[in-house]
């Protein structure tokens, strides 16, 4: 609580001296994004015409061309590609799994997606028993009986969370980390619980991480409802087989591309200020929200700033990054070549939580930058940003400030709705409403503006 | 940004005090309603075995039923039935309209929705040349020209606005008085764009509300896509005639019930704690958010009270209010019949701005009061309720204030996606997540336990 003390304080202090310029700037940036915004037209061009974009993908490729295209209509001084090589990872054939059943000849189909990064099990595909796991204790217990098996890990989401990201960061270690863990005791294969609340059954994917010490087996990802009903006849009967056919392959790396859009800074043109989303997405949807709202609401911060005439002191660069989903390969290459290049990078945001309504931002830089960024809060007040805590920022700005000490903050919304389309079929256009992503860029603009005209 | 100010003072002088128990308290709710409420599974029954159920409509009857077990389920001391006459409006068949057009041959349809309480055109419909009228002013310049014609009330909802409620409250005028106001010049009809700035084409109904000395003539919304249409076609020639059939016919009052469940207070009984939502929904919709939520939240605190055993001082109700939409009969009767049997109406809470997550309250209360209840700001926050302004608290349970004083307070939901869904086909069961319509409830039970154990 002794935080939320010194952030009301704070708020106080500014609101005494009183900022009557930027309140009446920052409205211009909101009617202007309200009225005139393009990044849910943008949003609606990328998801539709594009779709899925995972790193190597043909769809990929026309995302940096679009990508490329939407930054040059947003009128910034320069436009251009910066070449990273990523993971080609291809998913193939559509995957198959049922339940085999040993006391019923009927096979219950299980809707499932292979995880990023996983094997394919195969052509034949893997037959075998299945054994219930709902905790990583759990595993290490029943480690003599895994050999040969199919581990399915059944961790719940945890609907106590209030941000569901916390959800998320404490059930995604399955997903992660349960195939190499149960690999390390002789199973074949692993089916996961996907990540997720929601009312729907479709499978979320996401990367998994294999330990290069042991067998890489392959994973998957099972709906909600599947998962209950296997769980339920893992109960009954713990004899009982599950098929799992994946068609997935890694590919070697292959070229990609971070595509830029820069605004010359006029007072202090080298130091840089970034703004991001990611531009590669998970292959089952239409990456919307994961990133497709980050990458349009980061091109809207270039429009509208060009828009209203706005002159930045510092460069202002829009970053659609390459390869957040399964390698991070566009951050660290954006990191690596500003270092080789002695490129000061002042200060960095990015938006990879969805294109939902703003709550605030997540911080991480030192408390003197704290202090001062609290201060603004009020300006924020009337367009949704309250909740201004430390935290991760993003994926791909983090190399930023593990090379150059940046001060990073990530766009905060409203994180009910996320895992109802995280990494599933269901993140598409239609998820996103166009005032919330507008709202989303609003914010992000009012931020990089007074970032850019104050100083940290 | 004086008020903000106060706001913020009051936070940090009850911040100094602490309140562990009560945080315990509303962990506890928050706990039970997200991983066993009953409202998500509650609204769905609602919405799809019963769906859009209009004052008078058989719909209605069965919501009614429906309410009155869904209460018991709650187990509450008691549940019964207040009765109330409410009017009786029929749509009748779906409604016909399109351009005729003078320089070509071919009719472009119109989708529209007679307004609520609206005469109907009679079996001939109307067809006459529309007059495309932007503001009052145009009307009033425009009076001599509108004999014999069909008014067609072209006013935008304004997307400057944030909080959605504002550009409503803004451009409803149009809905409410164009007919009456187009009347008064002779106008046979009325075609209203719809009060929404939302992506689709779905006319938004409402009622309209008839001047007595005034001629009434029929009124109909046109959605927003074929209001363009129209208006650009009306621009280009302004003889362009217009077909318009409705089939709506007003019957006598009939027979309604407020439905309501309650918890005898301990130490106060007399003094009753009321919370609300409405329960008739216009009839093209399921009235899923405007206003299943409202009353599957408001049945969630009762049950939730009585899960984890909380036993309150104050006698607790929760009201499905009768007839919101075009009459407001139950929230008067409850109030009517409260003063003639002498009760004492402490405090009372509506949640009618949709399922949506929240931000905060809308308060009607004494400055005294207001300061009271912003000291509990803090135990909020975790729950999202962060605003808490002076406004508007709902309409069901206003009559409480002007006949008892009352205090009242309104769930403030976030409004992006609101005009989606408000009073159009789109407000359905799939348009509410679980969580949002779940923090909601929270953020209500917790400020009714406040009330409650503090008082005000």
């Amino acid at each position: 609580m002794h935080r939320m003390f010194t952030v009301l304080l704070t708020i106080i202090s500014f609101h005494a001296l009183g900022q009557q310029e930027d309140s009446l700037m920052i409205r211009a940036i909101a009617d202007n994004i309200l009225t005139e915004g393009k990044a849910y037209e943008n949003l609606q061009v990328l998801t539709k015409q594009v779709g899925g974009r995972l790193s190597g993908s043909p769809q990929m490729y026309k995302a940096e061309a679009w990508a490329q295209k939407a930054l040059q209509a947003a009128q910034p001084d320069k436009v251009w590609l910066q070449e990273c090589q990523v993971p080609h990872w291809v998913r193939g054939a559509r995957e198959q799994a049922w339940i085999a059943g040993s006391s019923s000849n009927k096979k219950i189909l299980l809707d499932v997606l292979a995880l990023g990064n996983s094997v394919g099990t195969g052509p034949k595909g893997i037959l075998a028993e299945a054994v219930l796991i709902n905790s990583f204790d759990e595993l290490e217990k029943k480690a003599a009986e895994l050999k040969n098996k199919i581990v399915f890990y059944n961790y719940k989401f945890n609907d106590r969370f209030i941000n569901t990201f916390d959800a998320y960061g404490d059930a995604v270690i399955y997903r992660a980390f349960g195939p190499s863990r149960a690999a390390k005791y002789g199973a074949l294969a692993v089916l996961v619980r996907s990540m997720s609340h929601s009312a729907h059954n479709h499978p979320h994917t996401g990367a998994l991480s294999y330990i290069d010490s042991l067998p890489k087996i392959p994973g998957a990802a099972v709906g909600k409802d599947d998962a209950d009903k296997l769980a339920a006849i893992l109960e009954r009967d713990q004899h009982v087989k599950v098929y799992l056919r994946t068609n997935a392959v890694m590919l070697p790396d292959t070229l990609a591309h971070n595509v830029i859009g820069e605004i010359k800074g006029s007072e202090f043109p080298d130091q840089v200020i970034t703004v991001g989303g990611h531009l590669d997405s998970w292959d089952p949807a239409e990456g919307a929200h994961d990133d497709g709202a980050g990458c349009v609401q980061s091109i809207e911060v270039l429009r509208v700033l060009k828009a209203i005439g706005y002159k930045p002191k510092r460069t202002i660069r829009a970053v659609l990054f390459a390869n957040e989903e399964n390698g991070t390969r566009g951050g660290l290459k954006y990191a690596a070549e500003g270092k080789a290049k002695g490129e000061q990078h002042y200060f960095a945001l990015e938006s990879d939580e969805g294109g939902f309504t703003p709550r605030g931002f997540s911080l991480t830089m030192s408390p003197a930058q704290l202090a001062k960024v609290r201060q603004w809060i009020p300006l924020f007040l009337p367009y949704g940003a309250h909740e201004w805590i430390e935290g991760d920022s993003g994926a791909d700005i983090g190399p930023l400030n593990e090379t150059f000490k940046t001060p990073l903050a990530g766009l905060h919304p409203d994180s009910q709705r996320y895992f109802d389309i995280h990494h599933a079929r269901t993140d598409v256009f239609e998820a996103v409403n166009k005032r919330e992503l507008e709202l989303g860029a609003i914010n992000m603009v009012a931020l990089i503006y007074l970032v850019d005209k104050y100083g940290l």
